[in-house]
């Protein structure tokens, strides 16, 4: 008599000695359970490393099975979960999961010295009357310049052009575990009319710089206040933060490095001077 | 007769109109299938938007009726999953996930004009002979400074001091979907005897500038050999970078701010020579 045979889960090799498998179709839970045992001792005759699976949301019934066949979780987005397990007797050196958000804050003045400002209809300065510079989260996939230009477009209506990041902090435990990037960014407008708003915007207006300073929630917080202060630096000219080249790496991919322009193109000025 | 009577999950209110559960304890899931259904109608009563769902691992039985009744996965660390739904008829505003990885890379030179270079053991560079900068991942809750210190120390046993970030650059689905922002910091070293050194490490040495550069990998790459002038425009001491300063926000968290130290001093000292 032949045995009968189960077919195994099929993956695809990475860079890294793994597999990651991609579960497409349904499956009864105790079959997983089986066919997951089975792929595991494969894997481990093979010499694999990290294996991956990769269970979309509507196979939700599979993720206890997996995680009793020594599955972890590393990382979930809303239409699916990832999870993995390390199968040799050797420190694991799987990557860590995504650990920052990203936002954008936009210092947009106009030639009256007014700079473009936005109540907020949610969030801690709902109802506080402090009008602060649009500020927004940068998406999954978004270069952070077009998310400063975006996040204005969205919030005021006002068409900018990216100049340059003039500074920016990291935070920790700002959302969850997660830390935060903030890059405040200067723009250039290119439109004057303050039209349509998003449905988080209470209000939006050029106000004098003067005033926008006076504001003591700018005042009384140290990190608002040094940003106004490089802020009003790059207005008086003295000023350089970095903008932004595009380039290409080795692989083809398009990037942006941001830099500080002035000083490096000085420098190789200053060297050809010299050849 | 008087009717039997279910506990309600019990969860924390948060400030935007949600609330979070933390399922702590085990429960079959049949029972958390109804009490959740229960718990969602009453939830719904309250006028709640978001309702959070936070689920350690070793209940990974609840996984599946949870999203049974409607949740949707919001993010995962290795030990919890987050499950979010959105209870009211109008449009989800829930933040995002974290979306980004952060990595730095470290610029260490000594005075005889020596970078600080690394032969890494896996990777895209295994094998090739290419000596590159020490460079590692952020991890969650850490200052990029002190990454970036930490990293240094780790593949070569030399102490550094922190300087500036000298330029970054963005990338996207760098790993899966996420994308990644790289810092290029330049550090001071502190001790110049290469002593121990990661188990990524292959090999460690000081290298002249020149020979760093006159490798092809450098120059063949756009974005490599972009970094390479940037990092020599600051050896000719014409090149300023961000630097870094602690500050503290208005909840007094600390934060560090990264801007142009030298353009935003010239500019406040010339405003006091004005008064």
């Amino acid at each position: 008599m032949e045995g009968e045979r189960i077919e195994l889960l099929s993956g695809v090799e990475d860079h890294h000695g793994g597999v990651v498998v991609d579960v497409q179709d349904p499956m009864d839970s105790t079959l997983f359970s089986s066919i997951l045992q089975a792929s595991i001792y494969k894997w481990s005759q093979q010499g694999k490393k990290g294996v991956w699976i990769k269970l979309p949301i509507q196979h939700s019934n599979l993720v206890d099975p997996a995680v009793k066949a020594g599955f972890r979780y590393h990382h979930a987005e809303p239409d699916y979960l990832m999870l993995v397990r390390w199968i040799p007797d050797t420190p694991d050196t799987l990557p860590a999961n995504a650990s920052h958000r990203v936002g954008v804050g936009a210092f947009v003045i106009n030639n009256n010295k007014e700079v473009l400002v936005v109540q907020e209809t949610g969030g801690k300065f709902r109802g506080t009357g402090v009008w602060k510079m649009p500020t927004g989260a940068v998406n999954e996939g978004e270069d952070l310049c077009e998310a400063a230009i975006r996040e204005v477009k969205e919030e005021t209506g006002i068409e900018t052009k990216f100049v340059e990041v003039l500074a920016f902090r990291q935070s920790h435990k700002s959302f969850f575990e997660k830390s935060d990037l903030f890059f405040v960014c200067m723009l250039q407008p290119q439109s004057f009319d303050i039209q349509n708003q998003a449905s988080e915007i209470e209000a939006a207006k050029w106000m004098p710089v003067e005033d926008y300073a006076a504001q003591p929630f700018v005042q009384d917080n140290e990190l608002f206040d040094f940003i106004r202060k490089i802020c009003f630096s790059k207005l008086d000219g003295n000023y350089n933060g970095f903008s932004n080249v595009l380039t290409c790496t080795s692989s083809g991919k398009k990037t942006y490095l941001y830099f500080n322009n002035r000083d490096a193109s000085l420098s190789l000025a200053s060297k050809e001077d010299q050849a």
